[in-house]
């Protein structure tokens, strides 16, 4: 059995710092590294890059809205140009400070508000699924397992990873409970481990309303941002070790 | 005999136009194309790739300072990270838009201010050239014969094209006479042509003292922007005809 | 009976030119001014408050969402507190320029999207126009007649004047028939001109249905683009004189 | 004897966090609040301000560079009209929310590289000067003693504050060591603590030469970053209650 890590890092820019980023990339196997639309400049891409280049974790991009104030979690409706092109913008962007370090990308991972549209808008993961495959085919496409970008990239031919959240509430459609709501986050670490476990081994998750549904997890993401973050990554790998779980990154097992 | 005619294209940005891009890309060799920075967007980007594709002109990146009020014309003084990440991003953003035409980047030009003071500073040029080899090193740099830029990237082992101006006026070191002064433009375009002409044929200009200096001419720079500018680059196409100077993308001569 | 004309202006940015301000200008009673954040920047406006100060137009701001590359075109979602802020900071913005040009701001109007949603929101006008009144309650919004912006700043106790569309088609409720519907427009510059006439003497426009509807025109939106706007506005002034309609800045009759 | 204590603040952006802002203003009589194009946005400019007057501590606009990447500490050459309205954009867009939270400015100060170059360049302070006083001319101009901007200033028949740094060397010619130089720096606490109260109470303090220089102390520059900040401000309120020297906002003894 294997399990891929992932967290979202080098969000900051210019003189702005958010994550804990040297910490947290030894103990991940996958990092999806900001674009420079919602997060990340460029000085922060090559940084980013070559630190999980000299740490031996596999890089993907991680591109969101061009909205720095709103750190991409604004919904923002682009047409299929406009979508089209700052997909393959970002791509481009990440790709370069990769050769420059002598890798090369492993995956995309959409951001943000661009994530959860997608997740529901077929039409809009159609477009972004085509501009990737275009860019590099062998581009895998990190989704919720539920979702329409994950189903759109199987479609198309393409590799495909489903993502779980440790902290997270599912409905029984496997879709995340809305934040809005008191119950969408699962705040004790020892049962979010616990589903984790159970997601890899099992395919299975409690919902919400407490009917067990399947799930598909091929990777875990995990936050990089504060010391509680690094203990529970930490203590989610023993239990990896515990159920004798490798972690390695996605690419090496999808 | 052969020489490439290069224009700055792309530039223009939402709803904003600038450039008749349609009518100037099928005459010209080399399009030098802005990435999102000073100018150009990634829908842009996408449309300008693919108009210089599909008219067979070659397609190289044209960086400039994150400066869209200033168009890139003003100097701003950056670190050696930051130079060489902006470098790689808007190489890297432009490369995704060839990967997706089917084609592939024939070289590099800078833009404005970062061109003109380049020129000047050597390892402001060393750190550019340097990020450009590491991105591909078969990138050719497209810059002034007797810039630092141009003298850099030879002594990196690069592949460099000298650039010249057809409606300028030179000094005797070679450099070009400032913009403020009266004398800095050659304004008749049969002038401007039969200096060109003698650029190519005999590697002399006459510089503004009246003094013949030598020069190097493998690309001619034209503007994009109104019929003045179409009308001489189709006068200058006619009398290379006339001479016998093949037009052709700097790729297959250098 | 009294009439405004207004028109979308300053809208230029940096090197980029939109709009034929120099000549709309003195033609209209008018100006609202793009303020930095879809179009314009400070250049801009400073140039913008100027002409209309010399020209004796009255001055407003044009404030949209802070999107660039979509001319405030594109929806997007702000929290009230975002939504507040963006409306103080660009008002402020742009009553510096006025201050600058001893003058005064006589009213605002939303642009693009902002204006759209707005439109049939109650909830985000009474965050904008309660941001307006606090900066400046003498301020008249401009809005559509039959929209909640217009309905929400008159429940407030504010000044507010109704703007109708020459070009444009209605729906029976008084909203704008959609663009992307074929007979949204009215081409036909007679039919518009003999149509904004009867809005002014009557109060009534026959709706893309057929059937008349009410309708209060304070003050006619008119393109400052291309010749042909131009032409427009001269036609609508000489049937403004015909019908013994002055034309005057919203403030002096609202 | 009276001193005022400054600090800039309101530098955060949307989910990007710097300062410590809440604990910081009740300790200093006056606030630089970032106007958004260097630091801060509306919303931080919103929630700065009422925190300022909440606290009774005054307000002054703190505008920069364009440049959030550079957080505006890169040097950029601007023309007079776009250093104008630059300055008049971002003073009218913090005035807007001074007026929102029924308050009035009190200052400006310039940030970064622009405060840097200004205060060298008798142009560049002119053009500035003009356009506060243009803007209002109650504001206060707080800058260097030693500077062009406070000579322009007060040649310009404004009100002028001089600013004294606490933890910076002074050349003998009034001017700040450089940062690169490793003497420019007081690292010491109550070295910084007594040379400030030399300042203020004898005019004169010690040049990184040894020598003693004459320099005139209105206000402190106090940082808002870090535990170390917090306490060296409230030491720094001790020693002025020993010496009896009041803290009073800058308009109150100007």
């Amino acid at each position: 059995m294997y399990i891929d890590l992932n967290s979202d890092l080098g969000e900051s820019f210019g003189r702005y710092r958010i994550g804990n980023d040297e910490a947290i990339v030894p103990l991940v196997t996958s990092v999806n590294a900001a674009c420079g639309f919602h997060a990340g400049d460029p000085v922060v891409m090559m940084k980013t890059v070559a630190l999980a280049e000299s740490s031996g974790t596999a890089i993907g991009a991680h591109p969101g809205f061009d909205d720095l104030q709103g750190f991409g979690r604004r919904n923002m409706v682009l047409s299929h140009d406009e979508l089209r092109s700052c997909i393959l913008y970002q791509l481009g962007a990440l790709d370069a400070f990769a050769k420059d370090a002598g890798t090369k990308l492993q995956h995309i991972k959409l951001h943000g508000a661009m994530y959860n549209m997608a997740a529901k808008d077929a039409d809009m993961s159609e477009v972004i699924c085509r501009a990737v495959k275009s860019f590099n085919s062998d581009l895998i496409i990190l989704a919720q397992g539920s979702g329409e970008t994950f189903r759109v990239a199987r479609d198309l031919g393409m590799r495909a990873a489903a993502e779980v959240f440790a902290d997270r509430a599912y409905n029984e459609d496997g879709t995340l409970v809305a934040r809005s709501r008191p119950d969408s986050m699962i705040t004790d670490p020892d049962v979010a481990i616990k589903r984790v476990i159970r997601m890899i081994t099992e395919g299975k998750v409690e919902a919400v309303t407490g009917k067990d549904i399947d799930i598909k997890a091929d990777s875990v993401c995990v936050h990089g941002d504060g010391e509680k973050a690094l203990e529970f990554v930490k203590s989610l790998r023993s239990a990896f070790a515990q159920y004798k779980i490798d972690l390695a990154p996605i690419r090496s097992f999808i």
